[in-house]
């Protein structure tokens, strides 16, 4: 499945989530990644993510596509790489 | 359509983003939006957007989805209103 994940977390956890989320998709701005994943893989990345965030203040948010093609993607401005994955 | 616009922009600029993008999407997170908008009214937006924006520095993704029903969404964690539209 196709992937896209945002969060939003407090400064003192952004490295950790950073690096969580890089481990399964690919960066392409800020806090916003996406990539194609399996769901078991997903599921792992939600667990370790719940271990990293508080509840009452940060928040992750999953859009999931069965297919990428059924989303169309455009970049306005600066285009960060893309393809740094570093499974 | 369906759309998702995150923006990652210099600080100065973030006020005016936020803005606009409430004009025409739902906020759900931070700097991320979502909502059903015409492709005009996208249109509409994206060049409001680049008059806002530095290209060299800032950045503006769109996915878009001719229906929101190919995405199935998931917040983990705090969730935000999803339903200040301010249109």
């Amino acid at each position: 499945m196709y992937v896209i994940a945002v969060y939003d977390v407090n400064e003192k956890r952004v490295g950790k989530m950073l690096k969580l989320c890089r481990r399964y998709l690919n960066w392409i701005q800020n806090s916003v990644f996406e990539g194609e994943i399996t769901p078991v893989k997903l599921q792992e990345m939600v667990v370790e993510a719940n271990k990293i965030m508080q509840k009452e203040e940060d928040s992750l948010i999953l859009f999931k596509s069965r297919d990428a093609r059924w989303l169309d993607k455009e970049v306005i401005g600066l285009e960060r790489m893309s393809t740094d994955n570093f499974l």
